[in-house]
């Protein structure tokens, strides 16, 4: 049997390397050729995952038919987030998570996807049902990936499949998970390495609601207080760039990933569109959303209906 | 939790009513409100096995969106084989053993597909790692599916996964598989039931081999009785239709399903490029094809390139 790749998708996150390590290490137990590989650097997030538990960053690879003719996807099935020259190769199995789209074979293949929080929870299954041991240092690296796509087990994806899994995983890996996990999610919103302006751009749009430019920011942290005792500075920031850049309203907000809460830092008018669109009060440039954590389902229609009345 | 219908491809095959009626069952034993239908009647071979094991018939559908919003796919996942309003509705799971194409979703799904032979060697598997117990009748119809699309474990398509399945499931139904599988081939093969004229037309297609009108027709048979004790009035057959239509040509390939081996009956000529062709003689207007099982990969090129020289 000629050697294969197993990868995830490109501009990866934690579970796109680590089911590739993984899947590959079950895969060559049951007696295939593969290498986990890597469609990009790893994530300060992912980087702390390996350096924690002294595990190898995978190679990153640009391109694979030079060296393969089959590979493995895991964690993304669609072309446009996998290897430059996936049409060239041929997919023999898919380990994923997500719908299928843009995705298609000449030939049968291994396909299994489930509609669970991350796929190293699937991994976790299929370990159990090959008989396969995972060994403690890979099922640190499991459970992490699990934690970082469901929030510490808090978002909305979250699956009594997930749950079991991170069970199982944190006894084989002899982990505090709550400890760990913050540690971990801690490592991946490092805002202090962060320029205000960097914090403030990173993730942001802009909204045409009715006539008014508006600008909103998003940040996610473990600890509002990272961001919090720099909000002057970031307030100024977003008062300088508002100015050049036209914004009439600059909302940054501030999602805790942990207890699924948001603070919102409000500069510009109309503040009271503002309040009536979050039913709440701006105080001190700033106001709490309570259970907000999504921008698109939690914001922008909010503040696009009250503008729009 | 809302019904979903259980459906195989269109134009069904044993496999593709089967194995909607075990998924179904398993389904609901794990807490889904499913119905196994299908996309169209049962032919005398699933007809054969549904009888012999006393299992109802599924409703037959031409549309599913007027009765439910989701459905589960068996044994196909390409929209074209699919029921004629897919895009109506949401699939939700998927069990199948061909390559994925023309499919796609917009929300995360369960998808399993495995390169074996049969989708029911797939669900064999997933009964077991859901500790749910296959009931004898249903392991009857489980087992035939599998000796239906592997030809008794002889096509080239078999696996050890389809080999351990049929082990476990003629245990579970209480069955002599080489027994009941010949008998249950031979009810998809009956040739008795067609005319000597169906048997010369129903498969037949034309080639022009080098300006030769050459016709080739397949009939599979589980034994060659049945077809070599009409040979006189099939040969009758294939001199009209020759005479009629204008072939030099006729030749009719005579498939033993069971044992992988053919026979040809010879009408017109060059008969010594067909000799030629597939190295043996001709004698009483027949030829032994030892070995040979596809017109499209061992009779056309051979015929075709002795016939170019």
């Amino acid at each position: 049997m000629s050697k294969e790749l197993i990868f995830g998708h490109s501009n990866p996150d934690t579970d796109a390397i680590v089911a590739a390590k993984a899947y590959s290490y079950l895969q060559n137990k049951l007696g295939y050729d593969t290498e986990a590989v890597a469609l990009g650097e790893p994530n300060p997030e992912t980087q702390f995952v390996l350096n924690y538990f002294d595990e190898a960053t995978p190679r990153v690879i640009s391109e694979a038919s030079s060296e393969v003719d089959s590979v493995m996807l895991v964690d993304h099935n669609e072309a446009q987030q996998s290897v430059s020259d996936i049409d060239k190769l041929t997919v023999t199995h898919v380990i994923d998570h997500h719908r299928i789209d843009n995705f298609r074979t000449d030939l049968p293949l291994y396909y299994r996807a489930e509609p669970v929080g991350c796929t190293s929870t699937i991994l976790t299954k299929m370990f159990d049902e090959n008989k396969v041991e995972i060994p403690a240092q890979l099922a640190g690296l499991m459970l992490s990936a699990i934690v970082s796509d469901t929030l510490l087990l808090k978002s909305p994806t979250t699956t009594d499949d997930d749950k079991i899994a991170v069970k199982a995983l944190a006894e084989i890996a002899d982990i505090d998970v709550d400890k760990y996990g913050i540690e971990m999610l801690k490592a991946g919103t490092n805002t202090d390495a962060k320029s205000d302006q960097e914090l403030i751009d990173s993730d942001a749009k802009s909204f045409d609601m009715n006539g008014k430019n508006v600008r909103i920011d998003q940040i996610n942290v473990v600890d509002f207080d990272d961001i919090l005792k720099r909000k002057a500075d970031i307030l100024k920031a977003m008062e300088t760039e508002a100015g050049s850049e036209n914004y009439d309203l600059f909302l940054v907000l501030v999602t805790n990933v942990l207890n699924s809460d948001s603070k919102m830092i409000v500069f510009g008018e109309p503040k009271d569109a503002v309040e009536s669109a979050f039913n709440g009060s701006i105080s001190d440039d700033m106001m709490n959303l309570p259970g907000v954590v999504s921008r698109k389902k939690q914001v922008v229609p909010q503040l696009t209906d009250v503008l729009n009345k």
